[in-house]
């Protein structure tokens, strides 16, 4: 029985300064977590119980999946990953160190190489296979930006899996079942997820599905069509545009367009000084040549264009998602200081890419002379565009693409936006935010060719195993169930994800009050629940039924002055009634509540 | 219900070539760990039910002393650690790494740091004390020497414990309530212990006991004696030697001696250049002046003269125990080439400490000019003794200590030897080795005062709170019950330990005999057991026997060819016995055993 008498738990009236988002303020004003360092958190009793809940229905549905748990260390020798090249993929997001004798070491992200190793050292057949392993563990990332409590930390706790099987059927057969055990995690922890496709990112490979919470305050973007389409903005692709017919299409010709900063300006000087016979000129007839910068992991910065329709952003994110493991961000001042060519305001194709005189390409291919230039595909072959002439306040009209310039290549670099169509037909896209809490990879062979993971097939044969990854955010998970479960008052947890299921208050002055309540708490735990009993002294009533909201066991039980008359309060936390019951029924009344 | 034939377990024939120890050669051969890194090392299935299982019996006799459970990161910012010195003091044990805004973190090897500031933040009165906290969790020390497997590695598991009192009273009451828990901890694991009187080291804090697994291949020394002392070496105190009258002591003579390398040399020489009247020259009267080198956490090297009786070495580990958190090592030649005075061989109290004619003192006390002489107890206050006469080949006789030289202090640094008397008069010391799998201690205030840890106390006055911290290796403890429960042919679990009770094996061929091993290992587990089952086709019974005598399972089952005629065989592992029963009473045979 926890009693907040002695708990380790103080409650906080007040919102934390850096908190924005109610899980984190709740977990932290209900004394569940304590902020160490940025995006490091402790676990305090309450917040440990809760995390062990979540954990164990992880587990038991991976055991029940046929998966085996181990454990890997957190701090791992860089060779493995050396090998695979995440060692510096990974760039910045990876803690790494020196031990005593210089040798690298990192904090682990994530094990696929470990995994890996391991199968290789101890399986050599295909009698082996298929196999499904995986830990619950600590984790690290070094993020740019911790956000949000314990939803975007540093120090995290995570279930990652790792199947190996022979074939490619074999590792579909795999990922499937982890699919649905995942299904079921997510059923059982009561948590609503989306099945969104996702890009593959880093990890590599081809098949790849997100898991996310729908929730306003998730960092994660993705769509949703009626006929039942989901993924992530980044694994969105533009349905084909189809190749147009520009045979009717003049010459390009230039025109002055002075005051046209923006799109919206640029049309409206174009109406006035060019118009356009059928119709008004609109933004989506222009094409934004918008210059980024490559990150990639050794350092290199490189700068590339890309061309969008005018009406449309480039996302970033999409962008980044199909460079990775180059990190993407807009150009700086001092980037296009460099390329005299780039006029800010009026980049035209006609010296970027293939377009530039100044490209030259070597024996080897390599390309050199101007920055590449790509092109998202809602830009169609032979379509005319208004773009950029290269000169300040001057910009071409009837620039077909194919005809009057090229590009080095597509990429999905538009912002997708609530009712474009979904790429496989099925209706028009909403676009709704999430927190991602779960992510299953069919990694392929890149792994096990990295690390020369092979064992013999039915012919004697040495082949290179096919392997999946698939991991549930343990820590993330609580946060988001917390977001779920809450309400202006505080935490308002399901039964079997509380710390305890009932909270039983004292909150009259004498004696028979304090015994009343332990009595009932005791018998609560004796049918098999738990209690938390608030037996603390000298704290008034009102603090008591503040606390009881704010830490949200799913019912409570108030002993307080009807205790004279037989009476007691059963309470339902998500419901907010009461109800008053003889002192004699209470423990029945709660039971009967917790069936 | 676990099956060899597809468990993530390879057992090996041969010791690995890196190992020593029996637990380390079984838990790797046995498939229990796989080494990572120096000092790092795997879980692999069974390796991780068996730490889960004596980590439970670890945290069920916290949470019954009335420990409440938290889980601090074991990502730490540098702050806390500086605010105690430990940042520094740890030395090249502490694995420190910077972040991505070059902010210093460090991987924890304990947390008093952090309850502290967690009590610090929500505690704030003496009604709220006393309270013990826990946690179990990876810990980290970049050991210079890991060593036999899972016993002393730079990744573990640790139990660490800490309380907060507002009285010495208190702190002693909650050492004994973490002193009886231990006991029974270890107790329930069936592991033997001596609790040792030991040394805080590095820790700071008053008393302090470590509890030690009795076994030849542990590292720690520690002494018994008849009437229950116990010590580590390290904290074994010589009994007071009293003040010897040396008025009949003649003034010192120098003698030469030459060919006198040896202790034992120079005891011949001398007792014939210069013999004694009484009896013979012995070991034991000449005084030998060890130079040797404490490394301070700051990387300052202090060379420091030790004078102990030239029949005893010292013990460097005893030194570095009275030093820490400096490092102690045995000066080298480069050391003593910076100081011409120290002649190897025949280094006397004249040119080192106060005696020094070079000494000086400066205002605020600080001494220079002569290395720093410090003597073993064994030295008594005026005795007289043979010491080097700092020359080539001569030493002086009739040294009396108090009369001719002086010291800088005392230190205890002479090995402690069986046959020497227990400090506190309860008989002559035995010498024993063992394991440290527990360690508890009476910090009392030192990291409260350095993190301003403080609480009201009864009159409004704010007090700082005394601590206690104990540790337990999770780690260390199963692998020191895998080298207490062995033999030559593997490990043999106690049943309580082990990772199934029951091994059942197929050893037949045909289908009939891995149905009824499954049957049976079924109606185990239904009885609520937990029971593999070897039903790999095509490996032989030898080779099962073998794995089942390697794993270590308490009891076994034998499903072979006796099977047609309804027999079966039940095995103890431990007693090596078997015995045929019925196919029909197999399971309630072992039931009984396990009873």
């Amino acid at each position: 029985m926890l009693k907040m008498s002695n708990l380790f738990v103080r409650t906080l009236r007040e919102d934390p300064a850096d908190a924005e988002v109610n899980s984190h303020k709740l977990l932290v004003r209900g004394g569940y977590v304590r902020r160490v360092a940025p995006g490091i958190y402790t676990w305090l009793p309450l917040g440990l119980k809760v995390l062990r809940k979540v954990e164990n229905i992880v587990r038991e549905e991976m055991d029940a999946a046929g998966a085996q748990e181990m454990l890997f260390p957190a701090l791992l020798p860089r060779e493995p990953y050396e090998a695979t090249n995440r060692w510096e993929e990974y760039g910045p997001n990876l803690f790494r160190l020196k031990d005593r004798r210089e040798n690298d070491y990192l904090l682990a992200p994530t094990h696929e190489e470990m995994f890996t190793v391991a199968v290789k050292d101890m399986y050599s057949s295909y009698k082996d296979l298929p196999v499904t392993l995986y830990q619950i563990q600590t984790k690290y990332r070094d993020e740019a930006r911790p956000r949000a409590g314990i939803i975007r930390t540093r120090e995290f706790i995570m279930k990652d899996a790792y199947s190996f099987d022979l074939e490619d059927e074999g590792l579909a057969a795999s990922y499937e079942n982890m699919r649905q055990a995942y299904q079921k995690v997510f059923a059982r922890l009561g948590l609503p997820v989306a099945i969104c496709s996702a890009t593959s990112g880093a990890m590599g490979g081809s098949r790849s599905e997100e898991f996310l919470f729908p929730c306003a305050i998730g960092e994660d973007t993705f769509v949703r069509s009626p006929g039942g389409y989901a993924a992530n903005t980044e694994a969105v692709t533009t349905p084909p545009v189809p190749e147009q017919d520009y045979s009717g299409v003049a010459e390009p010709t230039q025109v002055a367009t002075p005051n046209a900063k923006t799109i919206e300006d640029l049309v409206g000087v174009l109406n006035e000084v060019a118009p356009r016979e059928d119709r008004a000129w609109e933004a989506g007839d222009t094409l934004k040549n918008v210059v980024v910068v490559l990150t990639h992991p050794d350092g290199e910065r490189e700068l590339v264009v890309i061309g969008v329709p005018g009406d449309r952003e480039v996302d970033l994110k999409r962008v980044e998602a199909n460079v990775s493991p180059a990190e993407v961000e807009l150009a700086t001042p001092e980037d296009l200081a460099k390329h005299p060519e780039l006029v800010a305001g009026y980049i035209g194709p006609r010296v970027i890419g293939p377009n530039s005189p100044a490209r030259t390409v070597d024996e080897d291919g390599a390309v050199s002379g101007s920055v590449r230039y790509l092109l998202d595909p809602h830009v169609a072959k032979g379509s005319a565009w208004i773009t950029g002439a290269d000169e300040f306040e001057a910009h071409l009209v009837n620039m077909v693409y194919g005809r009057d310039f090229k590009a080095d290549g597509m990429i999905e670099a538009a912002e997708v936006r609530a009712g474009d169509e979904a790429p496989d037909g099925s209706g028009p896209l909403s676009i709704e935010r999430g927190i991602e809490v779960g992510h299953i990879f069919q990694l392929g062979r890149k792994y096990a060719k990295a690390l020369d993971l092979k064992v013999l097939d039915q012919n004697g044969k040495a082949q290179v195993v096919t392997m999946g990854s698939y991991g549930i955010g343990v820590s993330r998970v609580m946060a988001s169930l917390a977001e779920l479960n809450c309400d202006e008052k505080g935490l308002v947890w399901p039964t079997h994800i509380a710390p305890a299921q009932v909270h039983v208050l004292a909150t009259g002055k004498g004696d028979e009050v304090f015994e009343a309540a332990e009595r009932i708490a005791a018998e609560i735990e004796a049918a098999g629940f738990e209690a938390i009993v608030d037996d603390r002294r000298k704290v008034s009533a009102g603090v008591k039924f503040a606390d009881f909201e704010l830490l949200g066991m799913p019912y409570g039980v108030v002993v307080g002055r009807g205790l004279k008359d037989g009476i007691v309060e059963v309470r339902d936390r998500r419901e907010v009634t009461s109800t008053e019951v003889s002192v004699d029924e209470a423990v029945a009344t709660v039971l009967d509540l917790l069936k």
